[in-house]
Order: structure tokens, then C-alpha cells, then sequence
């Protein structure tokens, strides 16, 4: 199973992605090899997106929320600019640790290098240090030049995976400054790829989630008359996003995550509802929602 | 009257500073030059509110919201850190210009600096030059950095005030991809300023804007119940954005800005319900509706 995503191997995506096989192997078995993944490494979201539309990769990963600084707008918006289905969610729990060579030591480091966003997300840990930070567009390509450098004085913030993959040693555990870190990641299948993950989700006894982008009518009220039709099948929203339209001033586009599957009787007859009224309603897919 | 603002004189929030200023001026006079601006240039959006905070501006400046880009996550975050009131919003037309030394040409240019935004919202017209792009944390920073090198194969992306502040030419105008780039501006009063800068509002004709954080109970249906408190005393939302609690997994604060002002008989009745009905409610400010 090829699966694309943005950063080098070791990622947090890459383990969002082994996550995503282990559930698929757990599943009815379908013939496919599932848990053995062909990693296709991208620099942007952009390309994750172009290389799963163009059957390069069976699958796309895509980080979607953070749960400490929220959603990714750049991801929203993709989702509308290409059409690739949605077929899973996973949350991955996003474990900072303190990577070096074998044998080196917190003391003597002079340099740490990461994501911007792990270095501001273990600022307290690295303040007690008094080792230079230095931004890298990716976690995991920290961990991978830190381990090409061979330099002890050096050492990267990323994942368990990461330092598995690049012979690094965990320096230090539990790094970051707050608790409740986890990534949601949406998996986006390919054209070939989709049938197989919606067939195999159908053994799966897990809860049906279902999302939509959604464009209303620009009246007071219109949000609260849309929400009011999933209230009223008992729907549950799990997710609200306003992006802006672009074409317009200060009017948006809203993403829904909702419980439910697109053949229970209750969606379906919120879908037909809401398209009543929406200016338009796409729906991005429906997936087992991801632990 | 001293104003706050992340970035160099010239970027877009002092141009928002003025346009707040021209506005305070315009009103009922109450004895102060608020049209003299004295600039406090900042670093980062965190200065600006510790500078206001700590008195040593009357007002600072808070980019809130981009027509094409979104909200701003770590503003809406900042505006619940500290509690500074908001008094003012300010819609300020994001016009690119290509700003190079007098006499210099578009032909010449080799280097073209800026904010990796605008570099990125002029992206077409940059693809026509065969300039290097060079990311900046400030487009007025840029354009005075420009103006000191007095080379004229470097230019800048930035506005029309950066021009006149630092001497540079406008090489070509309108060199954005998009139409409609506007940012909504916040404008935070100090604790002196406050009472001030309300009281010239008093003698506006512009309608008001109140802007809310509520945390909601975590039953299915709750952002639906307290919409339909807006809805049900005919207040109009004109934004409603989500942010993660950070101390619990998947839950969220709420920001709502509706039209209507604290003293409204409506509002008074509306914030006394959702009170009643959330976990809680804090008011950021009731405000002139900006233009």
C-alpha cells in the first residue's frame, strides 16, 4: 500500500499512517497487503493531494486539527480545491522527544533542531537548555540530518518512529509543554484505492462519521436554520469550520463533521434537507471515525 | 496618541491605525490629538498587547481576520490570554505594490522581498519576473530595507505608506493574484484609553458590534441551543469561530460577533440567557462597526 505524505519518513504523519494499516489489516481480510506501507515522502500538502489524484499513492494523509492549535487552514482548502473521498480519520498522539546520536548526552548539546511548531510546543524544556534552536520545515528531516551530521553536540525533537528509522537515541522523554497533543489526520483514498478502504471499513465496528462543506444562503440566521436540521435527526456534530469564500467579502463556507453514515435513513434525509436550503453542499465522505 | 502595531512603520496595521484615527477625529472632539499618531513598533502580536497593557500605548492594533487567508489563530488566542477591551475594528484594503528605489525599473530587478503571504498573494505577477523571492517577517520591513540598500535590483512588496515613509517609487501597482484582500482589524484600548475612545463612539452614527467567548456544555446540540439565542431576539451574527480548550481533548471555546450593543435591551436579554446556559461567557467589547 503506497501512502503519501508531507514530510520525510518517520513523520507523525507516517505514524498516523501505519495507525490507518493496522486498522485496515484488523479488518475483513480482502486479499490486499495493507500493513506493508511504500512510503511516497511529499514536501506539501499540495503534492500529497496531486500524487494520490494521479494513482501515484493509494492513499494521502492529511493533517486536519491539532488539539492545541487547531484546525489547518491550508488543508480545508484543499479538500475543496481537489476531490479526493475521505475514507478514515486517525487520531495520533503527537509525542515530542529529544533524538541524538548514540552515546551523547542532554549536557553537551549546542544545537536542537525541529518544526517551528515542536520547538514553540516544548518551549519550558528548552529554556532550561542552553543549546541554540534551529526552525526545519519537518520534524523527522530534523531527526534524519541530525543523524547524517554525526555530530553529538546536536539533536532533533520528533517521534518514536523517527528514531527508530534514523538509528537515534531518545535523549529525553516527555518534552513537551502541555499534555492533550494529538493530531487529527484525514486519509484520502485514490480513485482505485477508495472501494477497497470503504469495503474493508464495512467489517469494522466502529462509528460512522460523515463530512460536508456547505454554502448558505446569506440571510441572518442561516447557520443557525442549517445546524437546526442535524439537531432535528438527532445528528451529532462533531466539527464546525468557517473558511472564507474569496469571491466575496466576509462571507464563508462551512465544513461539518457529523456522526452518522450516508446510507442511515436519518442522514439521508438531513442531506436532502439541508440541499433545500444550502446554496450547495458537498460531501467529502463518510469513514469510520478513528480512535 | 500612541498606537501599537506588530511590523515597521508603513505595514498595513499603522495604515489601519490611521484609518481608526481619521475615524476618532471625525467624531465628537473631546480635547485630545487623536489624529497625531505616535508610532510603538512591535515584534510580535504579544508585544502589542503587553505594551498596551503596561500603558506605554493608548491603543494597539490587532489583525483579526483575512478576506482570503482566514482568521488569525494566535490573535483570537491572545485576545483571552490578556483582557484588553476592544473599543474599534477597522476594514483595511490589503493593496500590494511593487515599491523599488526611484528611478530603479521592473526590467532590472533581480531580488523582490516581503511576508511570505504577500510574496505568495502576488505569486502570479512574481512568476512573470525572473527576480528571487526572499521571505521577510514584515512587508514595511522589507521596503525599508530596501530603501537602505540603494541598490536598485532589489525591490520590495508592501503599501502605499511604506512608499511614502521610506522614499521608494510604486514600480507597478495592483500585483496581487486576488481581488477582495481586505483584514479586519481590532483596535484594544488601554485602561485609560478606554473610557475615551467610548465616549467618541458615543457621538458616532455607525451601528455597533459586540464580540464574545462562551464555553458551551459538552452535550450534542449546544452550539445550535445557543445560537438559537441570537436568533430568537433577532441579533445577527456576523462571525462565529471556534478555537481548541487546549485543556481538554477535542473541546472548544467559541467567538461570536454579533450586531448589537451591551446597553441594547436585546443584548442585555440575550447575554442573561446564554449566562444561564453556558459554562461561560466573557464579553471582549462593544464596538462602532468599522468600514
Amino acid at each position: 500500500m503506497k501512502v503519501a505524505f508531507q514530510g520525510e519518513p518517520g513523520a507523525y504523519s507516517h505514524e498516523a499512517a501505519q495507525r490507518y494499516a493496522d486498522y485496515l489489516a484488523n479488518t475483513a481480510d480482502l486479499g490486499l497487503d495493507v500493513k506493508g506501507i511504500a512510503v511516497v515522502p511529499c514536501r506539501t500538502f499540495r503534492e500529497v493531494f496531486r500524487r494520490v489524484e494521479a494513482g501515484e499513492a493509494d492513499l494521502g494523509v492529511l493533517p486536519i486539527e491539532n488539539s492545541l492549535t487547531g484546525s489547518i487552514h491550508e488543508a480545508y482548502d484543499l479538500l475543496l480545491e481537489f476531490s479526493l473521498p475521505i475514507v478514515g480519520e486517525v487520531f495520533q498522539p503527537i509525542e515530542h522527544k529529544l533524538l541524538g546520536l548514540p552515546g551523547s548526552s542532554v549536557e553537551e548539546l549546542q544545537h536542537v533542531y525541529s518544526h517551528p511548531q515542536a520547538l514553540w510546543q516544548c518551549e519550558r524544556f528548552l529554556s532550561a537548555l542552553s543549546a541554540e534552536q534551529h526552525a526545519f520545515y519537518d520534524t523527522a528531516g530534523a531527526a534524519k540530518w541530525v543523524a547524517e551530521r554525526q555530530d553529538p553536540t546536536r539533536a532533533a525533537i520528533a517521534g518514536k518512529l523517527a528514531a527508530q528509522l534514523y538509528g537515534l537515541e531518545i535523549l529525553h522523554e516527555h518534552i513537551a509543554d502541555y499534555e492533550h497533543n494529538v493530531t487529527r489526520f484525514l486519509l484520502l483514498a485514490s480513485e482505485d484505492f477508495e472501494a477497497l478502504a470503504q469495503a474493508r471499513s464495512r467489517g469494522s465496528t466502529r462509528r460512522w462519521k460523515t463530512s460536508l462543506v456547505i454554502e448558505l444562503p446569506h440571510v441572518p440566521g442561516a447557520l443557525y436554520r442549517a445546524l437546526g436540521i442535524f439537531a432535528t435527526h438527532n445528528l451529532n456534530l462533531t466539527k464546525l469550520e468557517s473558511r472564507p469564500l474569496r469571491t466575496e467579502l466576509w462571507r464563508y463556507r462551512f465544513y461539518l463533521d457529523f456522526e452518522g453514515h450516508l446510507r442511515d435513513p436519518a442522514t439521508k434525509q438531513a442531506l436532502q434537507e439541508l440541499e433545500a436550503y444550502a446554496q450547495s453542499v458537498r460531501v467529502l465522505g463518510s469513514y469510520p471515525q478513528g480512535s
